[in-house]
């Protein structure tokens, strides 16, 4: 299993909705708001990193007003 | 009470229009143009970081010619 | 209460021994390694933003080894 | 005259020393600490951008503990 | 007088065309496509801090195919 | 000849479709899906940096999809 | 096998040592200097996004004279 | 001939000094301080984009003070 931050920024306006959206989204394990340069900070999982890539791209950018994704894989050093 | 800046960019040409109508939303202390990487620095204040948080999604975010806000409460250290 | 995400950056090579010496500040929930701009994520809570602040600024930040961090509160909209 | 926002980023852990050294230095208005990307955020003023540049250089980023500055002059369109 | 160097970003496609018109604003003393983070480079200079402000907020960014401008002032220290 | 990295952000949920498509412009050498704060990486090729320029501009940034281009020229010191 | 770009920033003066360096390391298949905001762009891979971070963290980053690295996860969408 | 705009940032309180050093750089053609995200923004010329790479590497990064450099090579598209 592969597990990833995702860091989101959003049309203005749109932070609140998009993180009730992507909640939802099977593979998202939290999608909380905060303040600051992301709107949204998501937590997700996948089996692999091709899979978590096209989660990201599938379905977490599907969401209406979403503006970029910056995905951060968490790694085990 | 929580105080933050609030650094904006707004679409080009947009600037000068987007301090007026910030400047007469509740909460906000005082919103004026630069130059440099943000187009309008804000000051504004709110009960607590919720409230902060709704005042920018719902208030100042709401004003047309915003392209991105980057919130940054003050912390009294 | 508030909680916050912190992005952390740091110097090179330290990644690891940072996330692991943070895991131990109280007040801070989880701190992991993670690829891309940032090198640590960190969830943290506090009392107040000013307690978070402190929290920061005392204690995460007198991690040695840590070169940037970028404090993200959540909020619920 | 001209006015300007100054935004700093500090060495970790070094932001509340810098704010109180600011305050004291000639042409500042106001110092404060912020969470997120920036540190510090002053106010500050001089009669020209040459001497906003000079106040700048030579007295704030004289301040120990500071990495970067960015200089906002604010502007009246 | 104020100079000021303007670095500029363009929507895709639009760099030569957005430097062409640029040349042809009063004020302007040279506009240029470069590589990189940036699309265009200009050099401007106008009366005063505000007078630039306007040059680049009403004559500047009133091009079509502007994103982004950032201004920087020369200043002699 | 000059050969360039160009590193590429998408309109979300694009990156796919703008690598394919990318692949198959004349001196692109190859156009692949990354995760992180770029979608998109090309290695490309031209005569001078002004056909590299012509090559970003007038082909790549054609591509529908794409929202900004970073050319990152190789030199060999 | 995962396959990576990273993109690295260098202390001044630095990059081109640093990229000789890099390409000695087992798992990077090549490394060049570039202008404009990264000075060295490295492709490498490893078995697993863990073996890739630990790859960075522990060889590539132990090179002298690098201050920043990115890594880019090349993924199959 | 290859010309580029060179955004500098320099240490803390060295943006004049550095400035005078880098004007003394045979292909530097001029050298100017500036306030904004960058502290001097250099043009210079060289015959090839590997000279230019080297100029910028062996002679400017040299100086004392600069803390990095963004070359920006100039095209006629």
């Amino acid at each position: 299993m592969v597990q990833a931050y995702i860091l989101i920024q959003t049309e203005v306006g749109k932070a609140s909705t998009v993180a009730d959206v992507i909640s939802g989204i099977p593979g998202v394990l939290q999608a909380e708001d905060v303040t600051g340069p992301y709107d949204v900070i998501v937590r997700a999982e996948a089996e692999t990193v091709n899979d978590l890539g096209r989660l990201v791209v599938a379905k977490v950018q599907g969401v209406a007003g979403i503006t970029r994704t910056l995905t951060c894989p968490i790694v085990h050093l």
